[in-house]
């Protein structure tokens, strides 16, 4: 491999290589440092990215393809993913290449450069083994690897894909179940073999869980003014935008799920559950997942709506909506609204429409049909058990485009 | 002691040692490396065991029995269990009476044997010190010994006796209340004597808990297809069947309490519940136990039933069961039926014997009289406030025998 | 620094060290080791107190006081607090001053005097470097600094300050957010500027929570029979009461929270919350804070209270009442009693004024308007679905002095 002397040959380095006949540019690639199976050394548990390249950086992926190539190793552009060893005269093809850049690679610049200055030491030092691996997205399609599981779940937890936009279909079949022990995942089988030993030494370890998805907290830095008091209760693939904060009682956000701006959450956002800025997932509120109730609709909280404690939340809701403490909104849940209140909530939802006929002075919705509807109150009236809606006071935010 | 040299002579080895004059076949015996107070070295604050044996290996228990007895240890069949150190002479003379057997003692094969392996190392390199206890049990009586506490909460834990079968009486009152540094337990008094210079060197420990009971997944390797998402949600003395899986949000396995099957916990499963295959603990569902609140009546859930997200479930129900999301059925919770419902009711559960009488087109029950029964719906009337009970839609596989 | 010869030296020092011209006596001070900044070293992450003295040991406080006058330190009184760095000169000063001690100084006897020595080995061995501060807090005022916020959250902890007490105005703005690596405290900001080689070098440290706060256990050794099942779930600056039990469900107790007598918590107590002795928070129960849905009228639970699991209470309660599984007592939730239920509840309640009208052969009250007192029961009707006031079942001790 020869070295590269200029950023300008950099470049014509890599609009040569993306020449290569039947060269696609992947919509995602990284280098990991992977866990290997203990007993099953060719089984990959766990895949830890130190860098994430998500539709960018187009130019440093076709340096990783051509140090590849020069490597002798025949890169598959046919599939939806290619996924290879990091070898040793990759990572020397791959400094010769990045030359121009070496010098200027720290803190936040050029972080795919640091990862090879970095691989490059390791190489010299005790050597690669087999600890690392390179992977090339080339589509969303069904994952059909450890990495790529991998690859998207940062791609959700460092927020550079929306949450739900990603093909997760499969990756429980692809995830090992295995013991965290604290961040290395260990075979259960291997635990098995080794138990009479451990427990006799005293070498038996400490096991924080055992689970398919590793922690948050093991791969993500949180964003700004992030709180996380407990760091079983976020799982890899999850999403915590500035701001929010996560308090230890019943809480928990499932991967593909969390927050779009500043939340306080003290209760459940399962799988699939987006909830918006300033809103507030009370002490242990429930917000059901399409994996738990809600009938494959995955549902959205809007912004500023507040979940009291102890709600449960199985429909989606707009802005500046209120559940009150201990009711249930489920799809089927019906609910009273009069005339009056009907009027003030239509102001804020002029887009609603309705075939609803009156009934004794009100109307009665199913709660599904009121689906992401602004400055909606939930409230279950103490003297009667009637499960009413009326116009909330917490603000709502109206588009102005929609009026 | 004499060398033993073939299986034959084992077996009779050990037909000989059961003739023994007051000779009792113990219920469980086992080795547990032992920790033990900082402070006061005789109290042993836990016992860890490679290898229980429950009901079986009777010519093992007898052939420990008779190493015992052979290293000048007077074993005392009188009581309801036999309890003392490990010595050096006992392991020697173990390892001559397993002879036959040590060469294919590895993987599954003869694991008491690889425990007396283990230990013949151990006492050849760093000594064994105080460190091991043997315990036989000879009937399920009160504990006596924190080594039996243990043993028992392993019989539970492993499946290998059935929740709510072992005499647990007096548990609380055995275990010492210690701070768990990770795996190893600590004095709170030793914590409290060391404090000054422990703070002051940076060296003071990280406790992960307060308590008498050590965390499942500190003894336990769980079942094939479990998952156990936070290791402190699980107590030692809990047991989880094959393919349960606890999420991290507000679910919780007390000691003698967990699963019979495959089932999803993000709830409460209190002291003394039993929960049966394919049901589902919903995000918050608390099941109280007979610590909280049940008059002493454990609960058992039965197959297929759902506990939505936030309800109480105080009384035991049948197979394909609904409780809805937020709605609590305790004891005396009053629920109407109609005609109708009853009616699909009596179908599924054909021994439902009750002297109700009609009121106003229905009938009113107590949760309490309809403990146990299969297929009920119970749900709050979100327009009147009425708790209603009707037939639920989830599948009730029915016992052909019973019909 | 002359050497302090006897006890009646000594005393006479600490009387001579508190006329000095502008002397003001602490109401708290105490030496703590601290963590800094890995990137901002002049940033302090954590405090931590081997001793806290609090309304107490002025002597020892003039002491350390003159110690560092002795050392060239200018001690400002005019302030709120005083902070500075231990150096070496002072600790010498204060071995010195506290000579007639050294002997004694073990187990639970002048705890400072311990500080003190482990000081001086520490000075002699590896340096004080400058992980050691002292602080003196003249009065009760918005804290300063980071030591006067762990002083104060130590001495709520400790039990040496009443919860509610203590001005802790602005304590979230000068905590840092960081990442708990276990007991040590990391600035986000190095854990960014580290995470490629660490990732790579498979050294990325295992953090188990991103928060301003430690959590309690990691200062404070709790009180007798006090347990912990989860770490996580108890925050620096909240206080257990001997016996109080926390089981790792959905149980929560934030800072300035907690018990004075022995609770067992499977709920939430939220920020600003006190539960009295005898008390059970059920499983999910959620207490509200100020923060937290209360309109800043902080909630006490008064003795033997059982609020049931999932339940919701946002008002003051008295000694002896329930509120029923599943049900949520607010401000402005309306309860129905009747006639005879109302007279019982006034007989434990003789001070109760109201001025409600009969409605129906019966009264409604707010919740609110019930604040505080004895003996209620709060139960939804699941036949009408009415929220119901009754005379609870559970002792109340009433208080002879107010009869």
């Amino acid at each position: 491999m020869k070295f590269i002397e200029s950023e300008k040959k950099f470049k014509e380095y890599a609009a040569k290589i993306k020449k290569t006949d039947g060269y696609r540019e992947p919509i995602a690639f990284g280098i990991a440092r992977v866990d290997r199976g203990q007993l099953h050394n060719e089984k990959i548990l766990q895949a830890t990215f130190p860098v994430v390249n998500w539709k960018e950086n187009y130019a440093s992926a076709a340096a990783f393809i051509g140090a590849l190539m020069d490597s002798e190793v025949d890169v598959d552009f046919g599939g939806s993913e290619f996924v290879c060893d990091v070898k040793k005269k990759f990572v020397k093809n791959a400094v010769n290449i990045f030359n121009p850049y070496l010098k200027e690679a720290f803190g936040g610049n050029h972080r795919n450069v640091q990862v090879i200055k970095n691989l490059y030491r390791i190489a010299q030092d005790e050597g690669l083994e087999n600890n690392f691996r390179i992977i090339f997205l080339f589509e969303d399609a069904e994952c059909k690897s450890i990495e790529s599981v991998y690859l998207k779940l940062y791609a959700l937890s460092l927020g550079k894909a929306p949450l739900r936009s990603l093909n997760l279909n499969g990756i429980f079949g692809l995830l090992e179940n295995v013991a965290w022990c604290v961040n290395v995942p260990i075979e259960i089988e291997w635990l098995r073999a080794n138990e009479i030993e451990m427990k006799l030494d005293g070498s038996y370890p400490f096991i924080s869980a055992v689970d398919k998805f590793p922690r948050f907290l093991q791969h993500v830095i949180p964003e700004e003014n992030v709180r996380i008091m407990d760091a079983s209760k976020v799982r890899m693939g999850a999403y915590l935008a500035k701001g929010t904060a996560l308090m230890p009682g019943a809480s928990y956000i499932n991967f593909n799920a969390g927050t779009t701006g500043a939340v306080m959450v003290e209760g459940r956002i399962s799988s699939s559950v987006v909830v918006g800025d300033g809103s507030d997932v009370g002490g242990g509120a429930s917000i059901l997942g399409v994996l738990s109730g809600t009938n494959g609709n995955p549902v959205s909280i809007g912004k500023n709506t507040l979940l009291g404690a102890n709600s449960v939340t199985g429909v989606p809701l707009g802005d500046g909506c209120i559940v009150d403490a201990g009711v249930a909104v489920l799809e089927g849940t019906k609910v009273s609204v009069s005339k009056e209140q009907l009027k003030l909530i239509l102001e804020i939802n002029p887009n609603f429409k309705f075939k609803k006929q009156e009934s004794g002075g009100g109307y009665i919705f199913k709660a599904i049909e009121l689906s992401g509807l602004n400055g909606l109150h939930f409230r279950r009236d103490s003297q009667t058990g009637v499960m009413t809606l009326s116009r909330s006071n917490r603000k709502v935010v109206l588009n102005a485009d929609l009026h």
